[in-house]
């Protein structure tokens, strides 16, 4: 398929997420995951959402923008189920509980595993997209630096170096995809109260251990 | 190329790991993320090795077999520097906490960045081959999973679940190669001590808070 553009979205054709957007790119998703970028062809994404290839064209922009989209797609549902209702929470410390069990909820039951394996390992876009998503990762991983460094300021955490914390705390749960199955031992809920549990009652001890140094301030010490 | 299970191997050929065959397979890790599997061939590994193409079969099988060759190498690098060096300590909560820092150092230190991708995001395996290294990873999974099951038993820590506790061990640490940088403002070392910190300060805590059921106990009561 030549690279065009612009030129393959018919006109008129909404570019905004709708519930049949959504459904196409997960399908998308899913054929990319099991067949690979290249193996996949807008026809097979057609024939698997039920649509002609005019009519797919109505809810994607090109194959090229394909990654992009589901890129995009998924950032907007992370935006809108997590970061959107949790922002407002004033209090740092619940803010960053709320996080945790939202995203964990997202990443088990919100979206299709393929969308988190395409957002997180699909290193194909190059450019002003992959800049453009790695923007939308990058507003994330600050917003949880920010609520760590106020809940440390706040005296409701040990002084941790919220930079750390932020990617802990993302590891543990974005790495959920790779191990979890929704037909498994552990429940999306129960997984969620776990993880919390194990990630903030560390964080809320009074006390460290007599070994440990406040992290933190020794880094800072040595760093600067 | 034609897919020879074996022909490719001259006679003779190593297949122990050596530092030669280490820096082979860094070498092709290397390739195959930039120029993805499909666009590196035997010749460009060959050429940015410094070896002939008959030269460099001496170290590794065929291009068909690569993936897993450098899957097992990566395997390899990690039982022996990691798994082989922390089981034989008998508390099971310093046993942890040094696997944690020795996974750490190992993917932030130990092998290249790509190496680690392909580790985790390849999935480009099937059959035997992808068995195998999957047995190889859950090894680790039920090593984690009984340390930390000896480690409540014994009271060193709190009821948790071994399982989201071995998981939420691995995403911290596993998830390090995407963010990490070698010249970055957190050196290895630091990030080594403040993930320790983070993660067993908690799970040494006497009391978790008031509203906190032991999460352990609670998931068994539903589920069994």
């Amino acid at each position: 398929m030549p690279r065009q553009e612009t030129a393959e979205r018919p006109v008129g054709a909404p570019a905004e997420p709708t519930d049949r957007r959504a459904a196409i790119l997960e399908t998308a998703a899913r054929l990319i995951c099991e067949k690979g970028y290249e193996g996949t062809s807008i026809q097979d994404i057609a024939d698997a959402s039920g649509l002609t290839k005019a009519g797919l064209y109505h809810h994607i922009r090109s194959k090229e923008h394909l990654l992009l989209e589901i890129q995009n797609y998924g950032m907007d549902v992370f935006e809108e189920g997590v970061l959107k209702a949790v922002m407002p929470i004033p209090d740092p410390l619940e803010r960053l509980k709320a996080c945790m069990a939202k995203n964990i909820l997202m990443v088990t039951e919100g979206w299709s595993k393929e969308v988190t394996i395409i957002l997180h390992e699909h290193a194909t876009l190059t450019g002003e997209a992959r800049a453009h998503i790695n923007a939308r990762k990058k507003r994330y991983v600050r917003f949880l630096e920010t609520s760590f460094a106020e809940a440390v300021k706040q005296g409701q955490i040990r002084p941790v170096n919220p930079k750390v914390a932020a990617f802990a705390f993302l590891g543990q749960v974005l790495w959920i995809y790779k191990w979890f199955r929704p037909d498994g031992q552990i429940g999306a809920q129960d997984l969620a109260r776990e993880m919390i549990d194990l990630f903030f009652v560390g964080l809320e001890a009074k006390g460290a251990p007599a070994k440990a140094k406040p992290p933190a301030a020794a880094a800072k010490a040595k760093k600067r």
